[in-house]
C-alpha cells in the first residue's frame, strides 16, 4: 500500500495556478519562500510516505476503549511522536505562540499529503489546528497563554464537542449547560457525540472546545458560548493538574476512518468539568463561524487526498493485472488491464477530478491567504467574498466525487476490490464521511445559493463565470482546444441560467431553488473545476513555450484537462435541467406516500 | 430495520407493465394465474418481512470458518430450515424434478423480496437455482435424477465454481484440471476463488459445478468442460456417501455481505475430487452462458433491491428525525427532516430510479419468459433479442445505481449513516458487490456494445427506441406531460445518435466506442427506465379513468415519473456528448504517464 505524493503537480498547482510566490510576498509572510515551500514539500512527502502510509491499514482496525481511556491503533502514538517533533503540527498555527505561521496555501499541500497517507491520523493535526484557530482569535491573552504553546507544537490536542444528539445540522439545538462560578470559571456539563481524537493516549493532554449555554442565555443559536474545557486542569506553572470532569463514555463502531476514535464525551458526571469562556458570552457560534472556511476546506482536501490514494492504488493494480486480450487485437494474449478502454476511462475519470479538485482548493486556500493579509482592503474584501463561495463548493464537490472516485477504485479491482486485505476498500469506507461531517454536502448547497449567492445578489457567483468565461476565450486561441473552449462556455452559460434562476425565486419560494441547490453546487464544481483545467492547460503551454517543463507532464496535463473537458463538462447541462426545470417536481408528491 | 414488501407497486409492475396475465397463458405455465402469483407475494412478503429481514444484521457479524468447516451466522440455519419447509427454494425450479416451474416473471417478484430483506441469505437459493437451470438443461438423465430433486427442495444446496486467481473476467485463463477416470467420473484439482456459499452447515450437501480442463483439451475458452462436484459423494440408493476431496480453504473477509461465505475451494487435495461432466467436453463455457441471463438479470434484480431496502430507512429516518426550520418559514420550530428540499431530492432521487429499475426488471423477465415459452418460433426469437439486449443494461444499470442510491440513504442520515449500529451502512456495502460479480459493469457494456448492437446492426436498439418514442408521443397527449415527452423523445434521440456512432466505429476501432460504453450502457438504463415510467403513467392514467386505481397510488406514481422525467432524463445529453465526442481523450494519454 505504497503512497508516492504527488508532489509535481502540487508544485504546479501552488506555483502556476496559485500563485504562491503573490502569497510568500504578503505582509506577514515573508519568511515564504518558493523553496522553503520546497524543502516543505519534500520533507513532508517523506514524512507522509515513510511514516504516516505504512500505518494505514493497522489504523482500519481501530482504537480501543476500555474504562473511559483510548489506546490508539498500533503504531499511532510513536507515529505522532515522531510528527511532533518534526514540527508538523505548528505548520499554519500562529507565529506569536510556537508555531511557523505559513500562509494556509503551504499548510493545505501538506495537509493533502497528510490525508492521502492517513486519513483517521491526519484528524488530530486537523482538529488540534481548529482548535488553535478559535483561541487565538477569540481567548483571552492569558487562556492563549496557557494552551496555545503545546498545542503548537502538538503536545497537547484539540477537539470540537459541538454535536448533541439532538443537535447535528441545527445547533440551536445544543442543550449543554455552563454555570459560572466564583473564580470566573464554569461548570460544564451535558453529552457530546462524534467528537473525533476525543480521547486518546497520543498527548499529554486533550483541549476540548465545547458548545453550551449559559443559565440565562436566550435559546436558539444566539444562546450559545464557547468555552475552553481541558482533559488535565493546567496548573499555574503551566504544568498539568488533576483530571477534569470529563469522560469518554464510548467510542463509535463506524463504516471508515476506524483509526481516529469518534466519541461520546460526557461533562460534569461529577459536579461538573471546570472550564473557560473563550471571549463573550453568546458569542460561540459566531466564533465557531471563524474557523469554518479553514475547517471546511480542509475536509475538502481531505476528499481529494483519499481520492488520489485511491487512484493511485488503482493505477497500480491496473498496470499489474492481467487479463483478457486487448480490444481489436489478434492476439490473444491478456494485457496489463490499463489496456481496457473502460478501465482508462474509470482511471481519467478519477485523475481528472482529482486534478481540478487540486486546484480549485489551493486556489481558494491562495484566496483565503490574500483575504486575511492583504495589505489593500478592497483586495481583501474582494477576496473574502471569493472564498465565501468557493468553500461550499470545494467542501461539497470534492467529497461528493471522493464517493464517487474511490468506488471507481474499488470497480478497477474487480472482485479483488471487495475483498478487505487489498485496501482499496478502505478507502471508499474512510471517504464517505466527508460528505457528511463540517456540514453534510446539502448545508454546504443551502449556504451556496443562500448566504453566498442570493443575499449578494450573484456578485461572486458572476464575476467568478466572468473569468471562467475570459478563460474558456483565451483556450480558444490554441490548437487543437476549441472543443474544449466551446464545452467550458457552454457549461459557464448553464450556470449561469441557474444563478439567474436563483436569484428569481430565492426570496419569494426558496424551497424551489433549495431543491436544486446540490445540483447547482456540482454544477458550480465542474464549471469551476473545469475553469481550473483550462488555466492549467494555459499554464503549462506557456511553460512549454519557455521551456519550463518536462514533456511527460506537459503530455499529460493536456489529456487530463481533453478528458475533463470531454467526459465531464458535458455533464452541466443536465444539471441546469434538473435545477431550472425540476424544482416543483421534488416536493409535488406528499409526504404520507413515501 | 423492518422491512415492508412494496406488494402494492411490485402488483403494478406484474399486472400492467411486465404483462403477467400473458405470461400466465403461455404453453407450459397453465397452473400460473393472477390469483396465484396475488398470494406468492403475501406469503413471500410475510417470510421475507418475518423470517429474513430481522436477521439481516446479525448476517453482517459474518460467518465462521473453522478447520474447513463453515458455521453459517446465527439465525441462518434456522431460517435455511423454513425456508426449505415453505418451498420457495423450487419456485421456478424445473416442475419435472420436484419444482414448480412458475414463470421467470414470478419468481423475480419473490427473488426482489428476498434480496431486500436479506441480501446475503438470497445468494443460497440464487447459486441453487443457476446450478439447477444448468443441470437441467445440459446434464445426463442419470444427473438430473440423482440431483436436482433434492436442489429443487433446497435440501442441497448449489455452488459456481468459476474464478481461479489469475481467471476473472477472463475465463480463458482457467487451468484446474479434470483427468477421466475408468468409471467414467473424472479426478477434479485446482483452486477456486470467490466461490458464494461454497461452504456452510445450512445443507446436507452442497453440489459443486466446477469449470475444468481435461488432459487434451485446447487453450482458451474451448477447451473448459463443467462438471458437478458434490461435497458428499451419492450412492446408488441416494444416501450420502463419503466425503469427497473438496475443501474449505477460507473464507474472505469483505466489504460487505458478510453473512454470505465467500469460499476459497480447493479440490483435489488428497488424490482428487471425484466430478461427472455435464453435457460434453469442451462445451462448459457455452453452457455458463445458457444460465447467464438470468443470473444477470437477478444480479440486477439485487442491486434494486438492496436500494429499495436502503430507500424505505432513509424514508423511515427522515420522518423521525427532526432538525432546523422549515426552509422559508417564520416559525424556528424544527421539522422532520423530510420536509426539507435536499432530504426530499435525495429521496425522490432513490424512489424513481428503483421504480424504474423494478419495471425494467420484470419487462425484461417477461420478455425471458415469452423467449422460452412463447409457441410462435418467430415471437421467441424477437423476445430473446429483447432479452440479450435489456440483460447487460438491466445488470448494469440496476448495480451501478444501487452504489449511489444506497450512498444516498447514508448521506440521508447524517452523521448516523455513518455508525454502523444505525444499518444502512450495510446496505451500502452490501451492494458494493452487485456491479462487479457476475460480470462488472465494464464486461457488461462490453457485451451490449458488441454482441447486442454492433454483432446486430443495432436492430434490437433501434426497435427498442423505437417503442420509447411511440410511448413518449402518446405520453405528450396527456395534460401536464409535455415536459415529460419532449425530455423522453430527446433523450431517446441522443441514445440512437450514439448507436449509430458505435455501429460506426465498432468494426474499426473497437477502442473509441469501448471508450464509451459504460456511459452508453447508463445511458440506455436512463432512457428504457424513463420509458418504463412513462408506460407507468398510460398504465396508471388509464387505470383512473376506469376507476381501478387509489388515488394516492395514482398520485406517487405520477409525482415519481415527473421527478425522473425532469431529474434523470435530462443527464442523457452529457452521456452522449462523453460517448461520441469523448473516445480519443479515454486512450490519448501515454501508459507510462498515470
Amino acid at each position: 500500500m505504497i503512497y508516492n505524493a504527488p508532489i509535481k503537480d502540487i508544485r504546479f498547482v501552488l506555483n502556476e495556478l496559485a500563485d504562491l510566490p503573490s502569497v510568500c510576498a504578503l505582509p506577514g509572510y515573508e519568511e515564504c519562500s518558493v523553496d522553503l515551500v520546497d524543502a516543505i514539500l519534500e520533507e513532508g512527502a517523506r514524512f507522509a510516505e515513510g511514516v504516516l502510509a505504512p500505518i494505514n491499514r493497522q489504523g482500519d482496525k481501530g482504537s480501543v476503549w476500555k474504562d473511559g481511556e483510548v489506546t490508539a491503533p498500533e503504531g499511532f502514538k510513536e507515529a505522532w511522536r515522531q510528527y511532533v517533533d518534526a514540527g508538523w503540527v505548528g505548520l499554519r498555527a500562529p507565529a506569536d505562540f510556537g508555531g511557523q505561521g505559513l500562509p494556509a496555501l503551504v499548510a493545505i499541500a501538506a495537509e493533502e499529503m497528510w490525508c492521502s497517507a492517513n486519513l483517521s491520523f491526519s484528524l488530530a493535526p486537523m482538529l488540534t489546528l481548529g482548535a488553535i484557530e478559535a483561541i487565538h482569535h477569540h481567548a483571552s491573552d492569558e487562556l492563549k497563554q496557557c494552551y496555545l504553546p503545546r498545542m503548537s507544537t502538538g503536545e497537547w490536542t484539540g477537539t470540537m464537542n459541538l454535536t448533541e444528539p439532538q443537535a447535528g445540522s441545527d445547533l440551536a439545538q445544543v442543550r449543554s449547560r455552563a454555570v459560572p462560578q466564583e473564580d470566573g470559571s464554569y461548570l460544564i456539563s451535558g453529552q457530546k457525540i462524534f467528537i473525533t481524537w476525543g480521547e486518546h493516549d497520543m498527548a499529554d493532554n486533550i483541549v476540548h472546545l465545547v458548545l453550551a449555554r449559559l443559565p440565562d442565555a436566550p435559546a436558539g443559536v444566539k444562546g450559545i458560548s464557547l468555552f475552553i474545557v481541558p482533559k488535565f486542569l493546567v496548573n499555574g506553572d503551566g504544568s498539568l493538574g488533576a483530571r477534569n470532569d470529563v469522560r469518554c463514555v464510548s467510542i463509535e463502531h463506524k463504516l471508515g476512518i476506524h483509526g481516529s476514535p469518534t466519541a461520546v464525551m460526557s461533562f460534569g458526571d461529577n459536579g461538573g468539568a471546570i472550564g473557560y469562556l473563550v471571549g463573550e458570552a453568546n458569542k460561540g457560534l459566531a466564533y465557531m463561524f471563524t474557523m469554518m472556511n479553514h475547517a471546511r476546506l480542509g475536509v475538502g482536501v481531505e476528499g481529494m487526498a483519499v481520492s488520489e490514494r485511491a487512484y493511485q492504488k488503482a493505477v497500480e493494480y491496473a498496470r499489474e493485472r492481467v487479463q483478457s486480450r486487448a480490444i481489436g487485437s489478434p492476439d490473444a494474449a491478456g494485457v496489463p488491464i490499463i489496456r481496457h478502454p473502460d478501465i482508462r476511462r474509470m482511471l481519467m475519470t478519477m485523475r481528472a477530478q482529482i486534478e481540478a479538485q487540486r486546484a480549485l482548493a489551493f486556489y481558494t486556500a491562495s484566496a483565503l491567504d490574500r483575504a486575511s493579509a492583504h495589505p489593500n482592503p478592497a483586495e481583501r474584501a474582494a477576496s473574502q467574498a471569493m472564498v465565501n463561495f468557493l468553500i461550499p463548493v470545494v467542501k461539497g464537490w470534492n467529497t461528493e466525487q471522493a464517493n464517487e472516485i474511490t468506488s471507481l477504485a474499488v470497480q478497477v479491482h474487480g472482485g479483488m476490490g471487495f475483498i478487505e486485505e487489498t485496501g482499496v476498500a478502505q478507502y471508499m469506507r474512510d471517504a464517505r464521511i466527508t460528505a457528511i461531517y463540517e456540514g453534510t454536502t446539502g448545508i454546504q448547497a443551502l449556504d451556496l445559493i443562500g448566504r453566498k449567492t442570493a443575499a449578494e445578489n450573484g456578485e461572486t457567483a458572476r464575476r467568478l463565470l466572468e473569468e471562467v468565461r475570459g478563460t474558456a476565450e483565451r483556450l480558444g486561441g490554441l490548437e487543437d482546444l476549441s472543443l474544449f473552449s466551446g464545452n467550458l462556455k457552454t457549461a459557464a452559460a448553464e450556470a449561469e441560467r441557474c444563478v439567474a434562476y436563483i436569484l428569481e425565486h430565492f426570496a419569494v419560494s426558496p424551497a424551489l431553488p433549495a431543491a436544486g441547490s446540490v445540483p447547482f453546487l456540482k454544477l458550480m464544481g465542474i464549471v469551476l473545476g473545469g475553469w481550473q483545467m483550462a488555466r492549467a492547460v494555459l499554464a503549462v503551454e506557456k511553460m512549454a513555450k519557455d521551456g519550463e517543463v518536462d514533456d511527460d507532464f506537459r503530455q499529460a496535463k493536456l489529456a487530463t484537462a481533453r478528458f475533463y473537458a470531454e467526459h465531464l463538462l458535458p455533464q452541466a447541462g443536465g444539471l441546469a435541467a434538473a435545477i431550472v426545470e425540476g424544482g416543483q417536481s421534488v416536493m409535488a408528491m406528499d409526504e404520507a406516500l413515501f
